[in-house]
């Protein structure tokens, strides 16, 4: 055994015991192999681990999932707040990123990543170009994420799909990520690559369904954003006659639907109808509440509840921080639990347990990982966090789980732990070189976006 | 000069210049004595300050004002989430509130100090019982509070306002404070007591004549409840034909009416009328926005633009953590931005500065302590925190306010001073003690509550 969790406050995620009061937690080569309330017995073949962790004033979860990011959009923190969202994506958003070269989406890549861990996030799912940059800076990182360059053809009369520079990226990741996953002995790929399409509004029928046949004959799965924003909602229905879902789903997007029988990863949600969510729930798709960045932009409220009650797995994501503006997935927990019970008015709804899962459980569902993280069962990836528990707003523990949900936040975490290898511990990032990082964005980045 | 603060980021929350990007703060006496953008000069009669803090990586900014919880619910912390209001307070919160002696609630409100001051607030507005073991804790802490012990009068036949416990240990504190403020060189105290009265729906009118009349003959500003759910804003006018705000402007609760001349801080507010807001606006009265735990009741959303644009002066609370989880105001201060955007569909709407502005000036404002804190200005109590700016989050710091607003958390705080005194300093409690805390808390608290 390599590593053991000793008498530490347990989070599982399973549902037949979710919290160990006194939890012991074993690892082995990357996996959990030991979860129960007593140590695990020492025989012959079992060597005491090399290192013991107390738990004391500990408390140990899986890590936390980010179902929806634009990481190197950590360089625009703070760029532009309190603005509409039109002045705001093309008065400031749009003509910095258009400056933005591959030594800056390393940088903020890199930066982005350094946050995820700081507060616990194990893995996200992205969307940003310049993808074997993005593809390089996670494998440097040690954490897990599914990303992809989503199609944007603007001008569909100059269409080629073959020939989109998100596409060639892909492309160009995918080759890579065989290969990773072929050096990976533990069989689970850290780097996957997803395809993607933008949004409704950024591209056309003919697009999707070539994106589309693409994931298939890759074996992809796909990320799309949907009904983001009331006015993308109504102007698809004005262009088509149909919802943005509606409109994707007619072209081929969404699971078991023609060719593609991969899955969709749709994020926002915002605005979509009854038929959108029947459209969801029987595909499979996985929808991505982001609370936060749909506030802040006045975007709007996703249906939580009720995507839920259609069985439609909800996962939970921060969106680019440029909207938010930090990758707190603690955050995004506590205010998807809180609009839930403001929009239905019962504070029942969405309570500690259910809010967890969106970043845990869920979002492991949402990238196809539902098999290897999420939640601490043996035979899953050691993706692990431990909080410290010495500050006050710990005090008393009456409730682990609605500690987590409703006080914890992510500079909590003090351990980060992805595959059983350790990526931060109390202040010490190590895979990341965070003041290299730091100076990268201020010496080189900021000046260029000036 | 005592302390110098040098070249340091600093949000002086002054209109005229809100942020200094290098900004030199100097403190005497337990007061500002220099704000600008180049260090002191030097001359005979300013000596070298005895200690130069490096601003290199920090921030500055006025401390926070908690403008309405009840301390020693942190002992309450996660003992019942995710219930229905009546259920949550009568099932659980009432029970075990009964069970807490005066040496439970001096723990309580030593655990929520020591929390506060962890996570930069230097000042709250607090209802509880037991008042005078809260003066005791507050005075031992080094904060300021203004505490009141409201009236409750469930059964007005047997009212007897003299004979009333809280009024009873509102005296004993006001005695208490009366010395303290003698003591007090500085001439500013740092524990006022105010009068209070618990809301409308748990006494009546004899009971708010009574505590108006014992408000006015001391001097005293007053805080209550109002009009949080709508159940009770209903019940209310059902029983008065008049809304909870009327009835007790009615009686002669809020300034300018009457004898009473004070001012008043009314927390919640989620249901008050255009006529409720005539009413506070005419009286200079408080509003206390409580975003978390309104959503966590899901009691609704105060209409805080709304109360904006008719003048009220509106602050920030957390209420008891027990429907929090924390006493963490960066929280607040994000929430609160965020939900006015959403419910205006304006992303315009309270912007990072304004947000802020909630929890400082405004704050001060209510307690009565406009000209003593809130900003960073000559002449005002050195009333400070400090943020460590190293994280992952704070980079790149394009825009100090929103980087405030929107990335920081309470955690952040490295610094806390209440009048030029260090109450916190990375990772050390200075006044309190919170290994003794935890202790009492875990081995005398949680026995009683089982």
């Amino acid at each position: 055994m390599d590593t053991l969790f000793s008498d530490i406050v347990t989070i599982t995620m399973n549902d037949d015991q979710p919290v160990l009061t006194h939890g012991y937690v074993g690892i082995e080569n990357g996996k959990i192999t030991y979860v129960g309330e007593k140590p695990p017995v020492e025989s012959a073949s079992t060597s005491l681990a090399a290192r013991v962790i107390d738990g004391k004033r500990r408390l140990l979860m899986p890590g936390l999932i980010n179902s929806h990011s634009h990481l190197p959009m950590a360089l625009l923190r703070a760029h532009a707040d309190d603005y509409r969202l039109q002045e705001w994506l093309f008065d400031h958003v749009l003509p910095a990123e258009s400056k933005l070269d591959e030594r800056c989406i390393a940088a903020g890549a890199r930066l982005a990543l350094a946050e995820c861990i700081r507060f616990g996030v194990i893995s996200c799912s992205d969307m940003y170009f310049h993808l074997p940059k993005i593809a390089e800076a996670v494998l440097e990182s040690g954490m897990k994420a599914n990303i992809t360059n989503p199609l944007v053809c603007m001008d569909m009369s100059s269409f080629d799909f073959n020939k989109d520079r998100g596409v060639m990226e892909i492309r160009e990741v995918l080759s890579l990520n065989k290969e990773t996953i072929a050096k990976n002995k533990a069989g689970n790929a850290r780097l996957v690559v997803d395809a993607g399409i933008h949004a409704e509004y950024t591209s056309g029928p003919e697009a999707w369904k070539a994106c589309v046949a693409f994931a298939a004959e890759n074996g992809l799965r796909l990320q799309v954003h949907l009904s983001e924003s009331e006015h993308e909602h109504l102007a698809c229905i004005k262009k088509y006659g149909k919802t943005p879902a509606e409109i994707l789903y007619e072209n081929g997007v969404f699971a078991e639907y023609g060719v593609f029988t991969g899955k969709t990863t749709a994020a926002h949600c915002c605005w979509i109808t009854e038929n959108d969510m029947d459209i969801l729930a029987a595909s499979a798709t996985t929808a991505v509440h982001c609370p936060i960045s749909n506030l802040k932009l006045a975007s709007g409220i996703a249906p939580v509840m009720k995507m839920r009650e259609r069985g439609i797995n909800v996962a939970l994501g921060t969106d680019g921080v440029c909207s938010n503006n930090n990758h707190d997935l603690f955050e995004e927990i506590k205010t998807a639990a809180l609009l839930q019970k403001n929009i239905t008015g019962d504070p029942t709804v969405l309570p500690a347990y259910e809010a967890i899962k969106l970043a845990t459980v869920n979002g492991a569902k949402g990238q196809g990982r539902e098999n290897e993280t999420g939640r601490i069962v043996p035979g899953f990836d050691a993706d692990l966090i431990m909080l410290d528990l010495d500050a006050p707003h710990f005090i008393p523990l009456n409730d682990p789980m609605a500690a987590v949900a409703y006080s914890a936040r992510g500079s909590d975490v003090c351990m980060t732990m992805v595959q059983g290898r350790i990526l931060y511990e109390n202040g010490e990032y190590k895979t990341l070189d965070l003041e290299k990082i730091r100076h990268e964005v201020e010496n080189y980045v900021l000046p260029k976006l000036k």
